[in-house]
């Protein structure tokens, strides 16, 4: 890591926020998740505070249990695009599931975004945690853990193949001569897999960053090592310095036993700052937030993390119920976690559910002591920028703007105009080479 | 057919225009197809004309013979999306096909674009004519043509339901009460049919325009059935007045035998005028557009409707091969009429060729010819609106807007201001009642 480097920082657009209730927070428009007036401001804020990327994520399937922000939302794609043509040089990531999904048109929809914003385009490749999202897409059964990561592996190799089908010069187009592009840079792919077969050409040709960032954000083992093997960057969960330079150590060990670069894949911690003018404003802030969610709201979000199981069965003041392996199939990780923090601190299943709903982040105090927490995390090797989960908006992203940006700016850890206009310029990551090319690489 | 009714237009956005060569045209940029500026350019000047719709066709397959504007070019839900956010009244419909793709997604994808977009989303249900998009879907064959139009009559059943997960007043999002839905208002489709089984709820909800338009373009015995089913707009590809009439009224009584309102399917015969100011002005445009097309490239056009048949092995002045059975599977009642031409006028491969590149449409000549033609096929019914394929861009649109328009609004044919700020506003076709829903219906 050179000395001048600064750290990236994205942005969730999640409706009206992080937390499952910040619909109800006081300056939040309730109907964000489908309100396009509000995430074009928050997008236009982003990009004016000179933010490296706005983010959606996603899910496909629903009841009556999920939390209101994913049961009424706009799907990645097209609200991303929408976004496109109202901004000019924030990157535009969206997630998009590899176990649900067509190969041939995913790699299309995210070349096509990518053209339409001029290199702002990335996809968070996911694998669908949620079992029921098999219902919504006529199979049988949802994929094993392991088996959708085989999935995600050969679904990348296919996306990245198709991605290379035009060279760089491949469009001559001379109006004079009536010649409009050279066989010999237009490439079939003729992949045959175990999974997928896919010949190729793609019918859009790659924008001016090569082709769209990709991020991962899988935590297991198969997880991290589908991301040390394709992602350009990577979300991860970790809100404690030690878990995050462990997990930021060994992905980046991953990488280089793929053969690349450890600057090549970048690492970016969630986190949900909450800033106040003094630690006590801070805190007021925080029971504020944490006080928008109802017990019944929380016991039904826990339980989502655990294939929907139903948690209201179980007395509120006693120890967390040992539930077995029940949701090992879907957010592992995330469930391993929980049980693993409920048995260490002894806490009981309304404790869990606060926790879990409402997490007291370690981000949270004044501007400096904020400020001091990402520099520290920066400089030592935990994350190479953040991704700001704001839990309430737009107030959470405004305190962030105002109070603690000036400081990172003033300490040189964060830029005050953009060095590019495209997502892989300003991340400062290699735009990929086209493997049929014979030009020298240069990056742009 | 009420008096005051209008006539309604919508225009195709295809690159530089629908000839195959448009690229070369002195006036469109070469690289339209991948050109976001252009696209937007063309419609805001289509919003600013008060046209209906703008329209992006879509196809799943190319090779070394494709038209130059198939090869490389945005993907109609991001474009849209894009141009969702920089107009505010017109219509934004695209092509998506049902062979290739999820009803899960595809329903939420248009839903997102109709929120995104405030009730302006259209969706052109195909079932991809090209046995090519197999190879590039994992698929060891394109289902036939039958199956095909099965397939996309269960799938159009399964989107509907998907779109009427959420009655209207669904959403409470009480601040006070943490009340955020009424549980009696989410509906689960519970879809198992013998293509597709998708539980639902949708995750997301209807737009002011209720659902997207449906469009369809079939003119097969099953295109034509699935169309009177299921479509708000059907788009048709005759340039001939008597066999319009013919088709008007054909698809309008397969409405009635399905119950519907011949009101309720508008039918849009595609066109593309050429304007000039005295008949040789325009004979001289059609010569120059023609002469942009070398004899090599149409007859790679040509061979695209026929399975990418090779023609070229054919002497150019002799009459036109007979080739049996090829390409009946693929552009069927294309490849039917271009053999039935060729036949009933003893033409060779190179008119035939001609013809098919660069056809001589009826729509030449002075505005006030094609204002006459197109008051004809709108009152004596072949006709409810025009879909105006330009032959290039930028200057087939301009001279439509600049010397018909003014027209067609003096003779009360042609809106000056738009009627509503949505998509079936604007078409008058009314906003399809959410099936769970108690309330009356009232038409917004």
């Amino acid at each position: 890591m050179t000395k001048d480097k600064k750290l990236r920082l994205g942005v969730m657009l999640h409706g009206a926020g992080g937390n499952m209730a910040a619909w109800r927070y006081k300056n939040a428009p309730a109907d964000a998740s489908v309100n396009f007036s509000f995430y074009k401001q928050l997008a236009q804020k982003a990009e004016a505070a000179k933010l490296d990327l706005v983010f959606v994520a996603d899910g496909l399937y629903i009841n009556e249990k999920s939390i209101p922000h994913f049961l009424n939302r706009f799907e990645p794609l097209t609200i991303l695009s929408a976004l496109a043509s109202v901004t000019s040089h924030i990157g535009l990531v969206g997630t998009l599931s590899t176990s649900y999904s067509e190969p041939f048109t995913v790699a299309r929809q995210f070349a096509s975004l990518d053209r339409i914003s001029d290199g702002r385009a990335g996809w968070n490749v996911v694998t669908s945690p949620l079992e029921g999202s098999a219902k919504n897409y006529s199979k049988l059964e949802h994929p094993s853990h392991q088996l959708r990561y085989k999935i995600a592996d050969e679904y990348l190799e296919v996306t990245n193949g198709l991605w290379d089908s035009w060279e760089e010069d491949a469009f001559i187009r001379d109006k004079k001569t009536g010649v409009f592009f050279n066989r010999d840079k237009m490439h079939t792919l003729n992949h045959q897999g175990e999974f997928f077969s896919v010949e190729g050409p793609l019918n859009i040709s790659r924008s001016k960053q090569g082709q769209p960032v990709i991020f991962q954000a899988g935590s297991s083992e198969p997880g991290k090592d589908l991301a040390a093997k394709w992602a350009d960057a990577v979300f991860t969960g970790h809100d404690n310095i030690e878990q995050a330079k462990e997990y930021y150590h060994d992905v980046k060990k991953r990488a280089v036993s793929f053969g690349r670069s450890p600057d090549e894949i970048l690492i970016f911690p969630g986190i949900s700052p909450i800033i106040g003018r003094t630690n006590e404003e801070a805190e007021k802030k925080y029971l504020e937030i944490a006080s928008l969610v109802t017990v019944e709201d929380s016991l039904n979000y826990l339980g989502r993390f655990f294939d929907h199981f139903d948690f209201s069965q179980f007395p509120l003041d006693e120890l967390f119920p040992d539930i077995g392996e029940i949701g090992k199939n879907s957010f592992r990780s995330t469930t391993d976690r929980i049980k693993k923090m409920a048995k260490e601190e002894q806490l009981t299943l309304r404790q869990v559910a606060i926790r879990v709903t409402t997490p007291k982040t370690t981000f949270i105090g004044t501007p400096e002591k904020v400020t001091d927490l990402l520099q520290q995390w920066f400089k030592e090797g935990a994350a190479d920028g953040f991704m700001l989960g704001n839990a309430v908006l737009p107030d959470g992203l405004n305190d962030f703007i105002h109070y603690v940006l000036p400081l990172l700016q003033e300490r040189g850890l964060f830029r005050s105009e953009y060095e590019n206009d495209t997502l892989r310029g300003n991340l400062g990551i290699p735009v990929p080479k086209n493997r049929y090319s014979k030009e020298l690489y240069f990056n742009k």
